[in-house]
């Protein structure tokens, strides 16, 4: 069986629950029906378990190297990146009006997907240079586009982000790089960058870096951050490569997982100029970067998922031929071994996973979705709906699998056992891989702030009520199907603590403290979203029951008992969670320092 | 800051909390008084800082390798072990009359504590060295003990534990190694064992493995199999070493932590005869090895525990001393950055990480104290209360540190933001060497099963009722002091709903089905028990603060918090398990493996 893909589910999910066929009706997909995207998918799972996956393993243990101020790595890397580009998959990404293949993105999502599940650290590039590249076209002049845009579509030259700096990573109104404008209208760049993802390498003949500085005697603060493109090499007026632009490599990171990834330490402008060009406005960068944010967000909530897909998996895979032990009713000693699958704490290590991944997978898609509906929607006041709904799920997307999907390859590892935590298997580092992505476009607690901070309450409140519009008329649907009707019960009840919850903290009369527990909140509403996303697939399991031919039988009982599982096993700890978070607990809030260890 | 132990807490858990004075009372430890347990932790903390810590990770960045048939590590590790040993550190795990120093087990808990969290992969040598010497010396014959024993006390030869097969793990009754008697009352052993810290090295003359194995015509499953000591080297009558014994070297494995400690595959008797001892009588192996389970298992605990000790303290002085961002309340961007310690989602993953840390350390002094009092107790009645209440607590000694000490090893990660996902930093470290723990001696399921299927029965009972006592008189102290109150209604009603989810359980028609959560019942239990530890140092704290000096106070009121914390984010949510036990929910348990994903 595929270890990257269950392609059963992927039609399930993008089809009988989410109504991808609807999307394809619309004029901007007219080149897609289900087969030619089916093609496509059959395409790119066949090179992501060819050409990524079977040298994932031995990337990470062979990272790549910093010598003599340049990156040297495996080839396997530059040849896996060559398939992708030669099957002309970096042009998914993109609209036919730059020459993408204007792919539905939740089409797009699924099958970036599996490369990151075959092989994370090459899979990184492409993903890079599609929102670096998004971003540019996006927000850049036509002459910029012109010169950059089309090499980075096909893959030619890959992209960055270069937001963080050693001294600034959540708090970007804190950096210092420093971008002067020069007398022809480009910018003098000077300062160092941290974090840098694909920073430098050899793959490509140029890297072009989107770079957040400030232009001297702008405002303090976020409000003072611009936007530049900063090419590793400069570009001539006819296109060809110029002289180095002086972005030194100044030294590697390494990571715990994620090693094939060049993250790096870059300085601008120290070994000679480094010139930038401003993209969009001046002190709009915070909001240029923005405008990908979502996207990336979304990407980064995928790439937690699929991590942990290949996890479940593996270990289902392995737990099906893996003998070990008897059932607990078998005494006899010389009666032959079960397969561990039969094991009753393997099978909840197992639904924990299942229910854990096809749950975000779910809400990936469905989120992916949305962007989807907004471009086609010619309404603006659904567009609006549309966004704001988006909007409020986006740190949902990208926070809940960061935490979920990490704790689905805990348990991958635990199905294994042993050899689970070694490194001649996978799940090992599936599990170091994952654990980044708490951290990156945005922490754990960031994303806590900005649900309960800002996205419960914009627009009066208008997000969550698009989300509990967008619930309810779930509920209403499953209430029609008597098995389900318990879960629309639980979910009901679920709805209203979320608004008893936020009535509660909104009478704190300190607005920090109402903030104090927001990352717990963040857990909990994600649950919620969750427990949705099983209803929804609950009730496309019910309908493929009803009409199913025998085979697909057990995989709609599964999909039954995955959305049994998350509303006995899960849901209740949200309730839990958001009845803490009511009382405006301020026993972290309060303590000081030193109070942690006594001196 | 030390970042392997925190004296001061050291020093509250063992005297203020725990009562080591009183052991200190007793005749077996006359030799000891606090100054003296002092002196020897400053001597055990200044070789785990000087000697253990600095090359750590270096260690894990160049892990033993196989070389021609021989293990190769860096001579760091023998100069650390030589440290140990001629400190005479090795003894403190022995009685007098082997010469041993015969400390309290609960201060050779405490030092050897800090050289787990110093270096885990160096320390896993003496550890089993000592499990290993102890077993011998509980079931050995004379002969074998005068051979042996001497050499492994002083740590002049190292031990191992030879449990595991490559087909057999949790599934002990299925090992297939075999012993046959030979003329002389030895044995001929052939076989392969898996997973073998320790298995090999050239940091010892000699290694002494502890291996179960099969006498052929013995009865099938576990009470067949019977313990033999196979050395490395034979040992001729005068003690010298022999000839090789054939214990060969066939691989190691690679692990995502402990990355310092051999781990090996073996094989006996296939390149010439490997001769091994009989220990104990035949047919008693399991029996005999469960002699030491006991103290491994709290060893175990232990070291999950300092793992996350080790996070805790690192991420503790990280975040007092990284400036980033401001409170919420400051918008002026010019203003100066804050210590991260003093935002509000940092403090939550700081205390996380101390209620967790201390409270596992606590249970762990605890349990450390109930083996001393078993020793020193003069009745056998109060011997067997003991044995019960050590018997119920082992398994959670063992799991709730490697489940939530890992989870805090996480949170210190985060801390530290990108930085703690690079190997610059010991946090990804701790966290890779912590996931090992939920897998050996016994996985995370075989403990719940333990703890559910035998611990909470065995005896009519019995150990529960005594755990339950002993809570109860914690309860009753505790209510003497207003702040307190809350707790103890709190942890009375966890109590009751214990007793109702076993009643409801017991009603299981099939015992199966009662145990197909034992997992969830089995963290839920451990969350119930710190629960009482955390109130057991409130009290103790509440005194503290009454008597304290103005130095003492921050401490003291940072355990109240802790307390607070746990009552308020953590004990709620076993009170949650706990209904879904009693539920006999049967999801994961009716399933079959096809359900997972439709093939």
């Amino acid at each position: 069986m595929s270890i990257i893909v269950n392609r059963r589910d992927l039609d399930f999910l993008l089809y009988e629950t989410l109504g991808l066929d609807e999307l394809l009706q619309a004029p901007r997909f007219a080149d897609y029906d289900r087969d030619a995207i089916g093609a496509i998918f059959d395409l790119s799972q066949s090179i992501a378990e060819d050409v990524f996956q079977p040298f994932a393993a031995k990337l990470d243990a062979n990272e790549p190297e910093y010598v003599d101020g340049k990156v040297e790595m495996i080839p396997e890397v530059r040849d896996a990146l060559d398939a992708y580009k030669e099957a002309g998959l970096f042009t998914t990404a993109y609209d036919a009006d730059i020459g993408g293949m204007q792919l539905p993105w939740m089409a797009h999502q699924a099958l970036n997907a599996m490369f990151v599940c075959a092989n994370t650290s090459v899979s990184n590039y492409v993903f890079l240079t599609q929102g670096a590249a998004n971003m540019l076209n996006a927000c850049g002049s036509q002459a910029l586009k012109q010169t950059f845009l089309p090499k980075m579509r096909d893959g030619e030259w890959f992209g960055t982000m270069c937001l963080s700096e050693p001294q600034a990573g959540s708090s970007l109104g804190d950096i210092r790089t420093k971008a002067e404008e020069l007398a022809d209208g480009r910018y003098k760049i000077t300062g160092t960058k941290m974090w840098i993802s694909g920073g430098d390498h050899e793959l490509t003949e140029n890297i072009v870096h989107m770079v957040l500085a400030k232009i001297p005697g702008s405002p303090a603060g976020v409000k003072g951050i611009s936007l530049f493109l900063v090419p590793k090499h400069r570009v001539n007026d006819d296109g060809s490569l110029g002289e180095s632009n002086n972005v030194a490599l100044a030294g590697l990171n390494h990571k715990m997982g994620h090693r094939g990834t060049t993250n790096c330490l870059l300085n601008f402008g120290e070994e000679g100029d480094t010139v930038g060009y401003l993209v969009g406005e001046q002190n709009q960068g915070l909001a240029n970067m923005f405008h990908m944010m979502n996207e990336a967000r979304i990407g980064v909530g995928m790439a937690a998922t699929v991590i942990g897909l290949g996890g479940y998996l593996y270990s289902l895979d392995y737990a099906r031929n893996r003998p070990q032990g008897r059932h607990l009713s078998n005494k006899d000693p010389e009666s032959p071994m079960v397969m561990i699958s039969e094991h009753a704490d393997i099978k909840r290590l197992l639904m924990t996973q299942k229910a854990y991944v096809e749950g975000a997978l779910s809400l990936l898609y469905f989120s992916a979705k949305l962007l989807d509906l907004i471009k086609i929607s010619d309404s603006q006041q659904e567009k609006q709906r549309l966004n704001l709904l988006l909007e409020l799920l986006t740190p949902i997307c990208k926070s809940w699998p960061s935490e979920f999907c990490l704790e689905a390859n805990k348990h991958a590892i635990q199905v294994l056992g042993g050899y689970g935590y070694t490194r001649e298997y996978p799940v090992e580092r599936l599990y170091r891989d994952n654990r980044l992505n708490h951290i990156h476009e945005g922490t754990h607690a960031i994303h806590g702030l900005d649900i309960m901070g800002r996205k419960v309450t914009m627009a009066n409140g208008a997000a969550l009520k698009v989300l509990t519009a967008e619930i309810t008329s779930t509920i209403d649907e499953a209430s029609a199907v008597p098995e389900l009707v318990g879960y629309c019960h639980d979910l009901g009840g679920a709805l209203e603590t979320v608004q008893e919850t936020l009535d509660a903290v909104s009478k704190a009369e300190d607005p920090a403290l109402a903030l104090a527990n927001a990352t717990v909140f963040l857990d909990a509403m994600g649950h919620v979203v969750i427990a949705w996303m099983w209803l929804k697939q609950a009730v496309a399991a019910s309908k493929g029951l009803a009409a199913s031919v025998e085979a697909d039988e057990d995989f709609y009982q599964g999909k039954l008992a995955a959305c049994q599982f998350f509303y006995r096993h899960e849901l209740p700890k949200a309730i839990g969670q958001f009845n803490l978070v009511a009382t405006l607990d301020d026993t972290c809030f309060n303590l000081c320092a030193e109070q942690f260890i006594g001196t």
